[in-house]
Parts: structure tokens; C-alpha cells; sequence
């Protein structure tokens, strides 16, 4: 039996692709097994990524005593039942992003991840990114100084090519529209950046789609640091993805062409971070490093699993991420009223457990 | 006597001068006298700009017939009283932005144009930037497409400066803070390039300064035509003056290096606009042309007097402007909750003048 970490992917679209590329450039994880409930899908992923079998349930993935962990990308609402029913089988759980469809399954999971003890991640890989450790960097080391305003922006033009036949139209299926699939990355980005959250005033509109869901949404968010942050995420224009970060000392500005985000060791070769101290007109590149965003968050993942690495978004970080996008929605529903994030974690049903 | 317009400036400080530039750069407007409360500050001026005579009251100014306006530099909170003043002796009047520093004030205002029927005009200047236009040109064209998310910041260091010593330090006078001196200026250019604003949710802190006022605040403003729009403005980092766009077809990114606004004529060689559209990774730059947005106000309201333009930005731009610093205000005391504009404008009295 190999020494990698042997784990298991479910769900076998164009994420688990993605997932799986960054985990070839790598050497600590070896693909034992796979599911989805189309056969066809499992025999396509397996000849692709060289997998010797796969299983034909779920229940039988989860029987598999060579399978340590299981990577999920299956759609949101679908999240809460594999992931409890994973780990309670005693397995390791990778998610993607967000950690359910709704606050209240992400709180579920949050539970079940307390009462296993089992090793549990969430694809938050924005953070990752090489202009969001420098960032971090920069605001630990006291480089930026105190931050003020921290504004981010995510969008591109899905709402306007958006049909009936995508889940991301239903609002049981992605609550928040643009918020819960696009805002909820700058959520979490802004979560790591500044600490946490406090509360979350907002307006959702949909704009220029047929679609249920919101398709332009603005929040501000309250940090307990007193900083003030807002995110904007639509999805009726050409792609954005921007975080600007005002200190007393530089101000930020970083920029990524994500179109490349998907190759997740190109995205920093395609992304620019500027600094602007006082009386400089003009800004200056800073130079980014590279990282390998979801390659290093599944590792991570792996070794958690046998204790050699620690994970950096568990439940806590992923259930205070899609509070943002929950109070966000319950704001707009309120024309705008700040709402607590303690509020609606308490109304999903557990404060206890990521308080 | 010349045929040039013949104005006099009131208030003889550092924007007197900005302006007075402004107006030698042209061949339009004549000043003919001037008024300080400070004899000296008078000499020094008529001096520096060639002025014949001042007055030593503004009962003199006011009364002298060949004075045909006045332009208003005095702080915002005497402006009510003297701009009432002048318009009942039958002046035209401008004054420099915001309108008063009170949307009370601002109302009075308005109600008191209407009843004199003089010419009366605001240098909501940012509005004249190229770059300003050349939006607003795309935007009434088709080549933007329909907005849906527009972002706006403007921000720089004065807050990590105040002492009180500096009017700006107070709420009576200076009430909002970074949102009546900065971000009304953004109000005008997002009610200028998206129509009327209709309601404003805002949350606004004392950042790193002892000032009484907010130091940071940030804003949604939704507008008539559905669109939202995002006002940042802080006190507490280098200094930013940005718009950004999103449309169906196209996104613009403005950037503007605003050292330079005081020379008016030079703003725009210190600005860019950038174009984005879909699968364009890169942004595009746009070629600006040149404006002199404080000759071209003044020049403008001049030539109103004589019936020969007309005036952009007036009693109701200004209120309409002052009313979503006023909104901001109300909501961030109410925590965020969306506030009408047509409630604080009636709360000043006067909803029949500027509605």
C-alpha cells in the first residue's frame, strides 16, 4: 500500500478535475477510489486520473477501509448529507466552498465535525493566493498600519447567460445568488485579512436575468477591529476580482485575472498587487510570490489526517464565511438593517459550536 | 465698463485663489470687487488678482450695481445666510460645494432661488472631469451596456491631521465628516451618471482620529433605475479618488491622482479610464480629453447671468447631492436601514422645491 495519503473523490464534474490536477502536481496524496452516482462519469475519472476502482455507492466508498479521506465537490445542497454520513463512517472530509447551501446545513456540519473529531476542510483557496498572504503580511507586520476601509469585488457575467436549467438560478439552491457563489470567497478573504466579522448591512438586486436568485449585491461589513469592509459581486459584466485595502501607513490594491483561476498554480502569474504610501501619486507593483492554492489546501488536508499539518479553514472559519452571506440576505430582506452574525449562527442552531 | 461678466468673489482663502485661476485662464468673467471680513486678506487679494476695490462690508458688496454675482468660498455653514443675502439684493450667485452644510440649510436655499428666480449655480466640479464625461458619453450611448453595480472612493489622509483647530473636526459644522467633504462629491457624480438616487444605507466610525466627526464611512446608494452604487470615503490613508463600473457590455475603471485637482486644468492629465469587456483579461486604456472644470463652471454660471448657458449644476443637483450625505448620516444612526430621500428632503422642508 502506498505511503501517500489515500483519499477519494465524490463527485466527479469539472471541480473534482480541477481538485485533481493540483493534487498530480503534488506527491502526498494518491486517488484510491472515486464516486458518483453515474457510471459512466466514474469510468471516465478513473481511466483520466489512472484510479484502479471506484465505488458503485456511497455507502460502499465510505466502507472502504483504504479510503481516509473524501474530497466533495458535489453541488452545495447536496453537502450537509455526505458530509455528516462521511464522517460519521469515520472519514476525513474535504469540501469546497461554501460549507452548505445554507447556514443552518453548515452549522449541522459544523456539529458533526465536533462530535466526530474527524479531520474537516473547506475550499476557501482565495486565501491562499499570493496577494492574500502578502497582504496578511503586511497587515501583521504593521507595514500597512491600521486598516480603515478594506473594499472587495467579485463578479463576472453568469447572471446574464443564466438559465432554468442551472441550479444557480433557484434560491433553495443558491440562497444569496451572486453572494453565496461569488461575495462568500471575499467573505472569507476579508475574515482572514481583518479577524472577524461582526455584522453585515445589504441590498440585493436581480439585475438583467430571469433568474430567482440576486444577481447584484452590495454589502458593508462590520469587523470587530472597528474596520469597516464592503463587497460587491454581480453577475451582469465582464469578470472582476478585486480586494483595496486603505491603512494609516499604505494603501493596497490587488487585482487578478481570474479567468486563470481554475489553474490554480497560474492565478498569481495573473494577478497584481500595488502599493501607494502617502504623497505617491503613482502606485507600485509589489512582487508576488507563487503558490498553488488548491494543490497546498488539499495536502494540507491529507497530512491533517495524519497529524503532520494543521487546517487553516475547519468549520469554524467556512460556517463565519456563509454567515456573511445568510446575514447579508436577511439584511437586504430588512432594506439595509445591520444584522449580527451571532444572530443568524444562533438561528441556525449553533452558537456553541462556532462561537 | 467691460463686457465681461462682472463678478466678485466672497471669501478670500485658499479655494478663492483655486477659482480666481481658474476664471484668469478664460476671458469671460471680470472681477470686479471682492469681500473678506479681513481688510488685509481683501488688500492681499486685489493685490495678487489685479482688483480695483473690495468692499468692506458685504452690505457694500451686495449693493454695488455693478457687481452681477458673487462666488461663494466661505465655510459651509455660513453659506445659507450669505447666499440668501445676495440672491434677495438681486445677485447671481455660486458657491462651492456641498450647497450648506445642513440639508435644512440646503433646502433654504433652494426655496430661496426659486423665489428670486436668480441664476444660481454649485461647483460640483468632479462631474466636468473627461473622464466623468467620457462615462457618462458610454453610458447614454449603449457602449456600457445597463450598469448594475457602481463604485465610487475617495479618500486621504486629513483625518490622521485634524486637530481642533480645524472646523472640519466638528459635527455642527462639518456634520457626516469624510461623507459631506468627500463622498458628496460622488454623490453628484453617481446621481450624475445613474439618475436620481432613491435611498442610501450607510455605516459610518471615528477611525484613528480625535475628531468629533466619522472618519470612514461607507454607503450603498440604490438608485430610480434599479442600479446600486457604493460611496467609500475614509480620512485615515493615502490619498484615492476612483469610480468603477459595471455594464452588460463593458466595465470601466477610473482613476484619478488628485494632488493635481486644484490645478483644474491639468485633473485630467493625471487621470486614466480603462475599458474592460468580456473575455478581456487586460484592461484597455481610453484616450481622455482635457476639461478646466473650474473655468467651465464659472464660465458657465457667467454666461447664465447674461442668458447665454445654462446652468448644469444647480439648486436641485445640489440638494439631491447634499440629501444622500444627509440619508447616509440618518441610516448609520439607524444601523444601516435603508433611508428615503424624500424623507430627509422633506424633513427639511421643502420636498415641492427640489423634488
Amino acid at each position: 500500500m502506498s505511503d501517500k495519503v489515500r483519499l477519494a473523490p465524490v463527485g466527479l464534474g469539472r471541480w473534482a478535475r480541477v481538485l485533481a490536477n493540483g493534487v498530480k502536481r503534488g506527491d502526498v496524496i494518491d486517488f484510491v477510489s472515486c464516486y458518483s452516482r453515474d457510471e459512466k462519469k466514474r469510468d471516465v475519472f478513473c481511466e483520466e486520473y489512472g484510479i484502479s476502482r471506484s465505488a458503485s455507492t456511497y455507502e460502499e466508498l465510505l466502507a472502504d477501509d483504504e479510503v481516509e479521506g473524501i474530497i466533495v465537490t458535489t453541488p452545495n445542497d447536496t453537502h450537509r448529507p455526505l458530509i455528516i454520513q462521511a464522517l460519521e463512517a469515520g472519514k476525513a472530509v474535504y469540501t469546497d466552498k461554501p460549507i452548505a447551501h445554507t447556514l443552518e446545513d453548515g452549522v449541522a456540519i459544523a456539529a458533526a465535525v465536533e462530535a466526530t473529531g474527524r479531520p474537516f476542510a473547506v475550499g476557501h483557496s482565495a486565501r491562499r493566493l499570493a496577494g492574500s498572504r502578502l497582504m496578511k503580511q503586511w497587515i501583521d507586520d504593521g507595514t500597512l498600519g491600521e486598516v480603515s476601509l478594506a473594499e472587495a469585488n467579485f463578479s463576472n457575467e453568469r447572471g446574464l447567460e443564466l438559465t432554468p436549467n442551472d441550479w444557480r438560478f433557484y434560491n433553495d439552491k443558491a440562497p444569496g445568488g451572486t453572494m453565496i457563489q461569488l461575495g462568500v470567497h471575499h467573505a472569507d478573504n476579508l475574515n482572514y485579512l481583518l479577524g472577524d466579522a461582526k455584522a453585515v448591512s445589504a441590498h440585493a438586486r436581480t439585475l438583467y436575468s430571469d433568474a430567482e436568485v440576486p444577481t447584484a449585491v452590495m454589502a458593508i461589513v462590520e469587523f470587530e477591529s472597528g474596520a469597516l469592509g464592503y463587497i460587491g459581486c454581480g453577475w451582469a459584466s465582464p469578470g472582476i476580482y478585486t480586494i483595496n485595502l486603505q491603512g494609516t501607513k499604505q494603501n493596497l490594491r490587488y487585482d487578478l485575472d481570474f479567468t486563470h483561476w481554475d489553474e490554480g498554480d497560474k492565478a498569481d502569474e495573473y494577478s497584481s498587487l500595488e502599493s501607494q504610501g502617502f504623497g505617491e501619486s503613482e502606485r507600485t507593483p509589489v512582487e508576488l510570490g507563487r503558490t498553488d492554492m488548491f494543490r497546498e489546501q488539499l495536502e494540507e488536508f491529507a497530512l491533517s489526517i495524519r497529524g503532520e499539518a494543521k487546517i487553516e479553514v475547519g468549520a469554524r472559519e467556512a460556517v463565519r464565511a456563509l454567515a456573511v452571506v445568510k446575514a447579508s440576505i436577511v439584511s437586504s430582506e430588512r432594506k439595509g438593517l445591520a444584522v449580527d452574525l451571532e444572530e443568524v449562527i444562533d438561528a441556525a442552531g449553533a452558537g456553541a459550536v462556532v462561537g
